[in-house]
C-alpha cells in the first residue's frame, strides 16, 4: 500500500488530508518564513492514532513535522513539500484536574487559553502565559519550552510540566504522567523532550502544575531615567515582595506601541518604561523608588481595563501588524551587560541601514531581551547581516541566542554561537538514538 | 603502558592511588551496602585531568565509578573490585559569585556547606539544603538531583542549576556554564545529566542559582490529630504566606527521635507532628489552625538553638546511629494517598515481622514520603520482601519509587515499578549514545 493509503486507513479520511484540503495555514508559523504545502496533513484523534501514524511514516522513511498553533517564531513547524504535517488539533481538551494535588492532565492539542480557563474555573492558576495564548497549543508550548510573562514568578514551561507522554519516531509511546513534584527515577526524559521542538517525537499529553491563585495583584507602568534605574527597581521590587511580572521597554519600543495603541500614557516618552506587577506591596516599593529618583513617573492601574491597556502596549500585537516582516530576536545576556548590548547592537544595525527601526523590550527580570528590527524591503542578505550583528554581540558576551523561542530553522546556523561543537555532537547522538531514521522534524534545531 | 601506569602519568602519584593507599571510605556510601575496594582511586585536580583520566579508561574499557561525599542512600557510588573510582575532592572551591546576577560558579568537589557559606558571605542564599550538607559534594548533589529541605520553596537541585560542565566517558568536555534563567538552545543536556547518577559522565563544574536571603523566618513544631489536619495545615500555610519548610513526622518516628535527642517537646506524643517554617506570618496561620482544631499544640521556636533542636529531631541523625542497618525508603505518592499508604505498608511489614520498627516522615509539601524500617538481624531475603511490600504499594498508587535519593543499585530492580519498558529502553539508548563503551558507573540505575 502507498504511504497515503496506509495513513488514510489508520486515521480515516478526516484524519489524513491531502492537496487543496490541507489549507494554507500549515505553510508557516508566526515567523512568516514558511513557503510550502506538505504532502499530507495528519490529524490523529488519539494517542493510538499518533502512534499508528508515526509507525507508518517510520516504515516509509517519511519525514514528519509536528504542528501546534503555528505561533512559533523560529520556523520550527514549517514543512517542506515532501513532508507530512502532524497536528493534534483533534486531540484536545483537559482530561482531569486534581485540585487538591494541584495538577492538570491535558491533551497536547489544547489551546493554552482553554487550559488556563479550566484551571481558573477550578479556582487555580495555570502559570504558563504568553501573548500567543489564544492560539498556541500545549504541545507546541512544551516542544518550545515557552517562557512568557510569568517566568519571574513561576519559571518556564519546563518548571511547570510534571508528567509527559511522548510518541517516538517509530510509534513507541513513552507515557510518564507523573504528578509528583519530585521524581528521581532514571533519566529525565521529560526534561529532554521539553524544548526539543518536535525533533525527538510528538508530545501527546502532559501533567501540568497548578498553583493557588495569587491574591490581589497590583500593576503599574513606571517611567525610568536609565537602565541602572531599571535594575535598581527590580532589586527593590524583589526585596519588597513577590514580583509576578517585570517587563522593560526601551523608548523606541514604548513610543511606537503607545502610538499604535492610540494611548498617551506619559507626557514625554521616558528613556525606559517598566510594566511591573506585584502581589500586593507595590505602592511602598514605588514610593521609595520615587523618593530616590529611580522612578520618575508611574501609573498605577485602577481597573482591569487599565491593566489590559498596559499589557497591550507591552505585548505589541499592533506593532507586529503594522510592521510586516519584523525581525524578532530573543536573547539572554547578563543583566549588567544588557544596556551596552542594546546600544551597540542598535548602532551597528543603523550603520548597516540608517533607516532601520531597532527596538528593545523583554522579560528583564529573567535576563531575557527581545529585539524587534524592521528594515523596509530588506533582502535575505541584509537579514543575514542583521542576524550576524545581533548574534555576534551575544556570542561575545557568552549569552544565549535563544532565551525562549527556540532554534527551529531560523537560528539553526547560529546555535554554534551558544553551544560548542562537542555539545552539538552530543545532541546529534541523542537524536540518532531516539530517531535513528531521522524522520522527526528533520533539518530543525540541529 | 598499563592502565595504572598511564593514569599515574596523567594524574601524578597523589592523583592515582592503589592498594592500601586507597582508604576504607571508598567502599560504601551512606546506604552501608558497599563491600569492595576498587582497583584504583583517581583524584584529578582539574577538568583537563578528569578528561585525560576518562580518555585513558575509555581506551582500556575500564569501568569508572564517580564518587562525591559518599552520603548517597542508593548505593550509586559503591565500586566493584574491578572498578576505578574517580573523586573530585581535589577539584573543589567556589570559583566566582556574581551577586548582582545571583549566580555562583562552583567546582563539583566542593562540599555543599562550603558553597552555602560562600553564598551567605555574599549576602545571598544557596537554597539547596539537606541533612548531609557537611559531607555531600556539589557533583554528587547534582548527579542525584538531590531534593532536601527547601524544595517546597525553591525546587529541587534541577531547578537551581543554570549551567553545567560534564566530561563524557571518552573524555569529551561538555561545558555550558550558562548563567541565564532562560536558555532554549537545543536539547537540555544539563537537565539530562542532572540526576543521571554518574552513568553518563562526570560533573566537573556548575553555575548555581542564588536567591535573596529570606527575611525573618519563623519556625514552629506543631502537634496534629490526624493526617487530614496535616494537609489542611499545609493548605492554610500556603494561602497565608511563603512556606519554606513543611516536614511531617508520624508518631513512631517523632517519638523515637525525640527520645534519642533527649528532648521532651510535647506532653504526649501526638499522632502527627509538623515542622513548619514560614517567612513571617506564621502566628496568624497557627492561631487560625488552633481555633479549628487542625493544630492541637504548637511550639514556636524562640531562638536559633530551638530551631536547631526541632530540626535535629526531624533530621534524625541519632536514629541512623542507633539503628544500624536501617532501611530507608524515599517515595512519592499523591497527598491524598499518603496516609492509607503508610498504614497499609506498616501493617504489611509488621505481618512479615511483628518486631519491625516502621516509621514515616518526609517532605509532605512535595508529595515525598520517607520510610525508615528496622528489622533486627534481617537477612537479604527479608530485606527484599520489605522492598517488595513498599514498592508494590507505590506501584499500585502510580507513585515514584525514588522521589529524591535516586536509583543506584538498591532500587534498580524496582525502577520498572515506576517506569515502563519503553521508557527504560529509551534510557538505555541514550546511555549507549553517550557512553558507547559502557564504562560510566556500569550496573547503576539501568
Ligand atoms: C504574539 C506572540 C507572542 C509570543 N510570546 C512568546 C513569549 O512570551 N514567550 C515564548 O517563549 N514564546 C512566545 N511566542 C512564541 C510561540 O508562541 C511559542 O513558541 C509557542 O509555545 C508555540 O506554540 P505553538 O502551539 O504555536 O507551536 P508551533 O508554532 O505550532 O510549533 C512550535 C514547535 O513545536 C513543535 N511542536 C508543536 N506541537 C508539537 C507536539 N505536539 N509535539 C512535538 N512537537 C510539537 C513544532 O514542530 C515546532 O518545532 C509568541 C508568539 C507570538 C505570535
Ligand atoms: C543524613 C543524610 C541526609 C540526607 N538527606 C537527603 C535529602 O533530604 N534529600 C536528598 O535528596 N538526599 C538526601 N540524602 C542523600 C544524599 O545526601 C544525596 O543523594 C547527596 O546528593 C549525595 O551527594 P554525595 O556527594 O554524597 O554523592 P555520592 O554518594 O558520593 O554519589 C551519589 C551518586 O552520584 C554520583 N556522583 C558523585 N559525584 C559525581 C560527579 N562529580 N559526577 C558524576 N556523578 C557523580 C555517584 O556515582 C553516585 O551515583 C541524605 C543523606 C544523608 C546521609
Amino acid at each position: 500500500m502507498s504511504l497515503i493509503a496506509e495513513l488514510r486507513e489508520a486515521l480515516g479520511d478526516t484524519g489524513c488530508l491531502t492537496g487543496s484540503a490541507i489549507g494554507e495555514a500549515v505553510r508557516s508559523d508566526a515567523s512568516g518564513t514558511g513557503r510550502h504545502l506538505p504532502k499530507a496533513l495528519l490529524r490523529p484523534a488519539s494517542v493510538a492514532e499518533v502512534s499508528a501514524a508515526l509507525a507508518i511514516c517510520h516504515r516509509h522513511g517519511q519525514p514528519v513535522v509536528p504542528q501546534g498553533g503555528m505561533t512559533g517564531l523560529a520556523g520550527g513547524a514549517n514543512p517542506g513539500t515532501g513532508d507530512v504535517v502532524l497536528s493534534l488539533d483533534r486531540f484536545a481538551g483537559v482530561e482531569e484536574i486534581d485540585a487538591r494535588g494541584g495538577t492538570m492532565t491535558v491533551r497536547a492539542g489544547t489551546v493554552l487559553e482553554t487550559a488556563q480557563r479550566a484551571a481558573a474555573d477550578a479556582g487555580l492558576l495555570l502559570p504558563i502565559d504568553l501573548g500567543a495564548r489564544g492560539s498556541c497549543r500545549i504541545g507546541g508550548v512544551i516542544a518550545t519550552n515557552a517562557g512568557g510573562l510569568r517566568v519571574i514568578r513561576y519559571g518556564t514551561t519546563r518548571d511547570n510540566v510534571l508528567g509527559l507522554e511522548m510518541v517516538l519516531a517509530d510509534g513507541t509511546v513513552l507515557s510518564h504522567l507523573n504528578r509528583a513534584v519530585k521524581d528521581n527515577t532514571g533519566y529525565d526524559l521529560r526534561g529532554l523532550f521539553i524544548g526539543s521542538e518536535g525533533t525527538l517525537g510528538v508530545v501527546t499529553r502532559a501533567v501540568l502544575r497548578l498553583r493557588p491563585r495569587p491574591a490581589a495583584m497590583e500593576t503599574a507602568l513606571c517611567a525610568l531615567p536609565d537602565f541602572d534605574a531599571v535594575l535598581a527597581l527590580l532589586e527593590r521590587a524583589r526585596a519588597g515582595g513577590v514580583v509576578s511580572a517585570f517587563e522593560a521597554m526601551w523608548a523606541d519600543y514604548f513610543a511606537l506601541n503607545e502610538r499604535l495603541a492610540g494611548a498617551s500614557l506619559f507626557a514625554e516618552t521616558p528613556p525606559f518604561v517598566v510594566l511591573m506587577e506585584m502581589e500586593g506591596a507595590l505602592e511602598p516599593v514605588l514610593e521609595a523608588a520615587f523618593a530616590d529618583g529611580v522612578v520618575t513617573d508611574a501609573l498605577l492601574a485602577q481597573s482591569e481595563r487599565e491593566v489590559q491597556a498596559f499589557w497591550d502596549v507591552r505585548e505589541g500585537h499592533a506593532m507586529d501588524a503594522a510592521l510586516p516582516g519584523l525581525l524578532n530576536f530573543d536573547v539572554s545576556v547578563a543583566a549588567g551587560d544588557m544596556e551596552p548590548f542594546a546600544r551597540d547592537c542598535a548602532s551597528a544595525v543603523r550603520t548597516l541601514r540608517p533607516d532601520a527601526f531597532v527596538s528593545f523590550f523583554g522579560h528583564v527580570g529573567d535576563g531575557n531581551l527581545h529585539i524587534a528590527v524592521h528594515l523596509p524591503d530588506a533582502g535575505e542578505t541584509e537579514v543575514h547581516e542583521v542576524d550576524a550583528i545581533v548574534y555576534g554581540h551575544v556570542r561575545a558576551l557568552g549569552g544565549s541566542v535563544s532565551a525562549e523561542h527556540g532554534i527551529g530553522t531560523l537560528k539553526r546556523d547560529w546555535l554554534g554561537h551558544s553551544r560548542s561543537d562537542a555539545e552539538l555532537a552530543a545532541m546529534r547522538a541523542i537524536k540518532a538514538a531516539l530517531d535513528p531514521a531521522g524522520i522527526m522534524n528533520p533539518g530543525k534545531v540541529i
